[in-house]
């Protein structure tokens, strides 16, 4: 792996080159962890003019750290507490020679940026921008095998959920429950906060589970995501519990798929991200739904649960192969619930089979 | 609750007319809901020279939100996806006639506070600094109350896991199983991940569990806290795994015990963070564990897990009455195993019986 890291810094090192900047300051978790192979609490990567180092808050036991860190990379670790990394590694940048440093300026506070300028006043400040997070959105195929594993043990977690009897308990416990089978499935934790949707709660974008039970009738959504080696994906369904759903219930269902499956059919290489967004969204819009729509339908997944690129209304930008994405358009009746269907794939050329979805729980309606 | 509110806001506003601004932009998280009740994602709170408004970045159905607004307070939605609402709170500042504002530049980016003095370049921006952290060390009954709360939930759900057979279950499936229980017992959700260690593992501060299965002879630290309306508290417990605990099991934990109350016994209203610090730093020193102490030996607690004050050799400041903090010294022996034993209390007056201990699990060494 740790070829992979260094190919990456490379390849970061040629764009600060060619904005003028011959070092760099990575400080956003993710960022780092994508370059040096781990984050550990705090730490900030420097691409030095002679050397790349990644400097630590504190003695590496003190905080555990998922990942390894690459093991081609110099390691310095903060003597005392209280110490500032990029402070630290501002000072490094200098002893190096170098004469402008680009940061991350979305990323680091105010009060860090004062306190680097203040240890080092003639060196020029540069924004970095979002140069990790636009290398981050192409993943290689070890990165995707990655996705692949936490999208099966989201499934079975999902799976063996449903084999259970679910009336009367409480949204909390349920999405306890999926979480505790993530874990026992190898997953290193959730991907982001198990969101489960009863009844009039059903089918909303994030919800945070009540103490609400599931009832007969219900619209039931579930959105759960592992993490595996870091990356982490998603996965929505939405269920009916009784045995025959409502006719509203079975015309919102089939109309949220229809969009859903044009959204999943609009991800090719070289697709405007809003059209992907269009494709789905204007299912919705002309059955009259357009009130009722999140303000996305989908986004990439990786090291964060929420990447580039984002489909949306406004998104600029064309995907490419290997880019895993979201699919996820749902409409949410306030007051009645609603239908969320949503899938983590991955853009594939037409040749080689179109769109890879990760996570195959079946998508027919059904009555649990 | 509202006066509440209305009377932070007040005392906030009559120190940032001290400092010379009208004006005040409030971002962080924990800062906002202080202040305004609830923190919805991404909203920011003004403090204006007319009015006091919770700037949000979407409709309140978007994002689910713990704790509920401030009825007093005035809410102003941001109409489209993508904007930021602190920029749009510059503009309002301004439009109310603020001539200066002082925002929170410890929690900022580079990049927000670019865009807030690109649309105000007339505006003096200047720093808040921590002062809202500061007002929310000194807790009023009422918070002490929620803490106390959670206490007793994380009580009860370490309480249980006590009763039940723990040999040969792996640290992960302890602590989800605690997280759970705390959920059971009433918790908005885990104050911080929920730390079980066994064996080698035990006694590491903020260890994150792993597939280690309890062992017959281990040592078995846990680390727990609940959220209750959104104030976090924290206890740690360390256990014998086994009938007969080893002679150096006994010492250590004796050893540990004597610094934690060392510590608790010096939380007087007027003592120095850094005395309490030695207070239980000492024992531990003096016994020759110097090289295997955690850099703190406790922090204040709240609306977050870890606030002010610092238990530490180099922290500044007194005590104050009121002020809820832990204290959890412990020792590591790489390879080994450790000790860790950790509370939550309140500093009371001496006259008042002395600090409050809201987290009332047995200290004693329980071999189970």
């Amino acid at each position: 792996m740790s070829e992979v890291y260094a190919a990456r810094r490379t390849c970061l090192r040629e764009r600060c080159n060619a904005g003028g900047s011959a070092a760099a300051l990575v400080s956003r978790p993710a960022n780092v962890r994508y370059l040096a192979g781990a984050a550990p609490h705090g730490a900030v990567l420097l691409l030095g003019k002679t050397e790349d180092l990644l400097v630590c808050a504190g003695p590496p036991g003190d905080r555990p750290t998922e990942g390894r860190p690459d093991e081609l990379l110099s390691v310095r670790v903060l003597p005392g507490p209280g110490g500032d990394p990029a402070v630290a590694a501002t000072g490094l940048a200098v002893a190096q020679g170098a004469e402008s440093l680009a940061a991350e300026d979305h990323h680091l506070t105010v009060v860090r940026h004062r306190a680097m300028r203040s240890v080092a006043p003639r060196l020029r400040l540069t924004d970095l921008g979002q140069a990790v997070e636009q290398l981050r959105v192409v993943k290689d195929e070890e990165e995707i095998s990655c996705l692949r594993i936490g999208a099966e043990i989201a499934d079975q977690a999902l799976g063996e959920l449903l084999e259970s009897i679910l009336v009367g308990r409480t949204e909390r416990h349920l999405a306890l429950e999926l979480e505790r089978r993530l874990v026992d499935h190898g997953a290193d934790g959730p991907a982001f906060p198990t969101s489960v949707g009863t009844g009039p709660h059903a089918g909303r974008r994030g919800h945070r589970p009540t103490d609400r039970r599931v009832e007969e009738g219900d619209f039931l959504s579930v959105c759960l995501g592992a993490t595996y080696r870091g990356y982490r994906c998603e996965i929505g369904r939405t269920f009916v519990i009784g045995t025959s759903p409502a006719d509203w219930q079975i015309e919102l269902y089939d109309l949220v798929f229809s969009a859903q499956r044009a959204g999943r059919e609009a991800l090719v290489p070289g697709a405007a991200c809003r059209d992907v967004d269009r494709a789905a969204r204007q299912v919705l819009d002309s059955a009259g739904y357009a009130e009722n729509l999140p303000t996305l339908t989908g986004h990439g997944v990786g090291l964060e649960i929420d990447e580039d690129p984002q489909l949306a209304p406004a998104a600029m930008g064309k995907l490419d192969a290997c880019v895993p994405v979201t699919v996820e358009p749902g409409v949410h009746l306030p007051g009645r619930g609603g239908v969320r269907i949503d899938d983590t794939l991955v853009v594939r050329p037409e040749a080689d089979g179109g769109p890879e979805l990760l996570t195959i729980t079946t998508k027919e309606l059904l009555a649990l």
